[in-house]
């Protein structure tokens, strides 16, 4: 049995199929005649770009415009001159074109490494990437063929990257299982929308499992077994029916209004962070996207998003909801997260620093391609704008304030925008909390950030292994700071939702339903559960419960 | 006009007198007679012993045992065998002892820079102190004297030692302004203590500024003026003259009770965090102490104190203040603060972390030392006990169990202690503010640590100039949660005193008042200052405007 981390949950058994990268000593030969080298090198340049516009166009329908931009990257190393002359040079020398693509190769990644940017730095992967390809095609490799893998196939790999995701013929995939990753990794996100078992961060898997070894893989603990005993298996056989059983039982709840026992509504939502999680949130049956976490379009590049690249982004989230609510959260990084564009001070403490709203403030311009991006995507749906981490009343004045401007813009430039966005703000600092009756004024709706509220009020960070014993979402404290909003929020007839993790967690659904939340929102793949619950809860009950809190 | 960190409060009009270490440049000479070289040495060694010996009384006197006990280092140092005779050696060999005590020197000064100890890295400077003592002597140099400083003197140093401050003649001084430090560095504690303007971190300074010339010192602002104009001469003159008025004023309120003008008692107390700032206390009026700071008693050193150390210097503070309320709180450290005994692992938001009551929880030993040290110290006088950044009832109930086990075994050994130790916590996490009326159950006082309280509820980090701009003690959430905690207090009937910084702020003190504080525990030299602000209040009208919030 090997341990990784569990990232998507369910049960998997089948038989290993092992995605090696070739690992090649690539030797130094004297080539006489350099004109069919050369000759074998462009040929290898064709081939290569024919792969990989293929695979782009798989991802770009599979995965999205975004997923399939890495390709491009592909295909302008392969058309950069600078790369093919100095390969073209040394064949021309006398050197094997595998040796001239290898050592080429290297120059430039030493280049990129150089560079004081993170971003660039990361680029260097692009081009082993690229050379492998080269030479492989020199050498009359066949490309690692996924798209027609053997029925109960569990991938075993050093990590899946999006061109291999969007090959695989999902129908025959019973688990992934790689060496690298972690839960926000493309293989993990992947894994949660196809609903594919998935355990990652598995150190030396690739070496340890042969092509058709038998696998158990756990994706509710992040077991794998390799060639278990019979006992084990009809084990598992029995979970695996029983989980398909459940999930058979979830499915009939796809249809049935989600509200209590005694018939309060309770609206379920779907978080997402990605377009491609939209699938998986509408098969789930959400009601709307209750959080759509903007920051991952921020990530993993040299400058922000233009304002039509997000814009584009937002409409396609807005029209595949079709009209259902969608709250997109603005801008929510800080200095533990790596922008390298945005230049953020490493701080001390940076849960107590310059991130989410504060840095957006500070970035105006950043801000408003933003909101411009919103507002044009408005008129596709039913779209809903949330600060996060609002701490006082100002920055609420400032962020609307804002928006006026770029709708001002928006007007003079003849851009339609839609005349009933609503405005609301997370809960998830102490100070927020306490001052709900304040801000609910400004705001036409809140949403309950209990992650963070928790860390701020009790003062822990929860990663911190030291001080997570501390975190306690049942905290009386807590409890009361979300009575104390709820309460505040109702008074003034606006909603109040729950995207943080406690709203998936079957312990804390009745507690929520009973502070008299409107809404909770959680992954795509808990909302069933999570409606299994509310259809099992009395709200009267739980009401009376935390009444005297 | 330079400018530097301000650190003590005043304005110094005077000469300046700069203490410039002496940078020796050492050569290696051929010495013939050996055996004179070696009683050359040998004389230089009983001479600085006598003179360290000498600054040690001197420091002990006026500075206590702790701050003299670094003179023992010393002494060590010049009874090292090895040491000795490492020098010894070289110059048997014909080296002049100067070179001989420099290299020797330098040798255990890179041995000691090896180790992973911090505290023992730190040392080095020890054995350059006494290194550099030796050689003065041996060159027949008068080591600085500072017993004899003329009239109105600024002393101007890289930093000063706490054997340099022992021997200051503080009548003459007018102004301390140094290189390092900041706002709790020796210099800084000593000129708060002994009411003498100063200005630190002012970097190059000792080579700007020549023995005479005319200084003026702001320890308002952080100012110091070299050879300034007549102008400004006379305005500072005259501000000096303004607050020697105000201080002949504040001296007037020494014995008028600290009431507002509608007769409500406000107790007033003193922060400390060294023995030596009880004089200060007590000159300025303070009823008790609000807050006493162990934690310096646990920094800089390579062991926790023992118990018997621990002992002593709770027993003094309780003697000195003579019956008077004395609230010691417990360790409060954590991974921001460099304690390299404690192994606290470098953490990403160290104000989110293993820190204060949860690292004493953590680490019982070194708790329990504690708490047997305050038991045996509490019969000297009226001690508290304060927890510091308390978060739950489980917290409470565990650190009273601890005392619990403390007071048995106490009572075991046979070892006295008072039976009326009132136990109290700091507020200073919302969790605790939100839950006040439930902790109060557990314990007899309250001291809101009103720092902490704010950065926590606005989640921000006021040290992180990127966000201190959201730092408002004004700010309804933060009031809101005082105005709670004074409420369940007091109707528990229990009384809630402030130790932060806004209790000593001008503009915050009829607040407080407001809100219902019993008790404003400000630095000693605050706290004249705060009663006339006291007396100038009237509490029904504050409690009025504070009533809506």
């Amino acid at each position: 049995m090997i341990k990784g981390i569990p990232v998507s949950e369910g049960i998997g058994l089948g038989r290993a199929v092992v995605i090696k990268e070739s690992e090649y000593t690539i030797k130094k030969t004297k080539i006489e005649d350099t004109d069919a080298e050369l000759r074998r090198f462009l040929d290898s340049i064709e081939k290569a770009k024919e792969q990989i516009r293929k695979i782009k166009a798989a991802t770009q329908e599979s995965l999205g415009k975004k997923n399939a931009m890495i390709f491009d990257a592909h295909l302008l190393i392969l058309d950069d001159p600078e790369f093919v002359n100095m390969v073209r040079g040394k064949i021309e020398e006398g050197i094997n074109a595998e040796f001239a693509i290898d050592e080429s190769a290297r120059f430039f990644e030493n280049m990129l490494l150089s560079l004081e940017d993170e971003y660039m730095r990361e680029r260097t992967n692009d081009i082993k990437d690229v050379a492998l390809r080269l030479i492989k095609n020199l050498n009359g490799e066949e490309q690692i063929d996924l798209k027609n893998l053997p029925e109960d196939s569990i991938l075993i790999a050093h990590d899946l990257t999006p061109s291999q995701t969007a090959q695989i013929n999902k129908q025959n995939v019973r688990g992934f299982v790689t060496e690298k990753g972690g839960k926000t990794s493309h293989t993990a996100i992947i894994a949660r929308t196809y609903e594919i078992p998935a355990v990652v961060g598995v150190e030396g898997i690739v070496n340890r499992i042969k092509d058709g070894d038998f696998l158990i893989v756990d994706g509710y603990e992040g077991f794998v077994y390799v060639n278990p005993e019979e006992d084990l298996i009809k084990e598992y056989e029995k979970k695996l029916d029983e989980e398909n059983k459940r999930k058979e039982e979830l499915k009939s709840f796809l249809y049935v209004e989600s509200k209590t026992q005694d018939g309060k509504r309770i609206k379920l939502f779907a978080n997402i962070a990605h377009i491609e999680e939209i699938d998986a949130a509408l098969k789930n049956g959400a009601e709307g996207i209750g959080l759509f976490r903007t920051e991952f379009l921020f990530m993993d590049r040299s400058q922000p998003p233009s304002e039509d690249e997000q814009f584009e982004v937002y409409k396609t989230v807005l029209e595949k909801m079709e009209g259902k609510p969608v709250i997109i959260r603005t801008l929510d990084v800080g200095g533990d997260k790596n922008i390298s564009y945005l230049n953020i001070d490493k701080e001390e403490n940076p849960f107590l620093g310059y991130r989410a709203i504060r840095l957006c403030l500070g970035n105006k311009e950043l801000f408003k391609t933003q909101l411009r991006a919103l507002l044009r995507a408005s008129i596709y749906g039913k779209l809903k704008i949330m600060f996060p981490m609002i701490t006082c009343i100002d920055e609420v004045y400032q962020a609307k304030w804002i928006i006026q401007e770029a709708k001002e813009e928006l007007k003079k430039e003849n851009i339609l925008f839609s005349q009933n966005i609503e405005i609301g703000i997370m809960i998830e600092t102490p100070a927020a909390a306490v001052i709900s009756d304040i801000l609910d004024k400004e705001v036409d709706f809140f949403s309950i950030g209990t992650n963070d509220l928790i860390q701020y009020t009790l003062a822990i960070d929860r990663t911190n292994d030291k001080v997570s014993y501390l975190y306690n979402p049942l905290h009386p404290a807590v409890l009361r700071l979300i009575k104390m909003t709820v309460e505040n929020a109702h008074k003034r007839g606006i909603e109040v939702g729950v995207c943080g993790e406690i709203a998936s967690n079957q312990e804390f659904v009745p507690v929520l339903i009973g502070l008299g939340v409107d809404e909770l929102s959680v992954n795509p793949s808990k909302i069933l559960n999570v409606k299994k619950k509310i259809l099992q809860t009395r709200f009267e009950e739980e009401n009376l419960r935390v009444k005297e809190l």
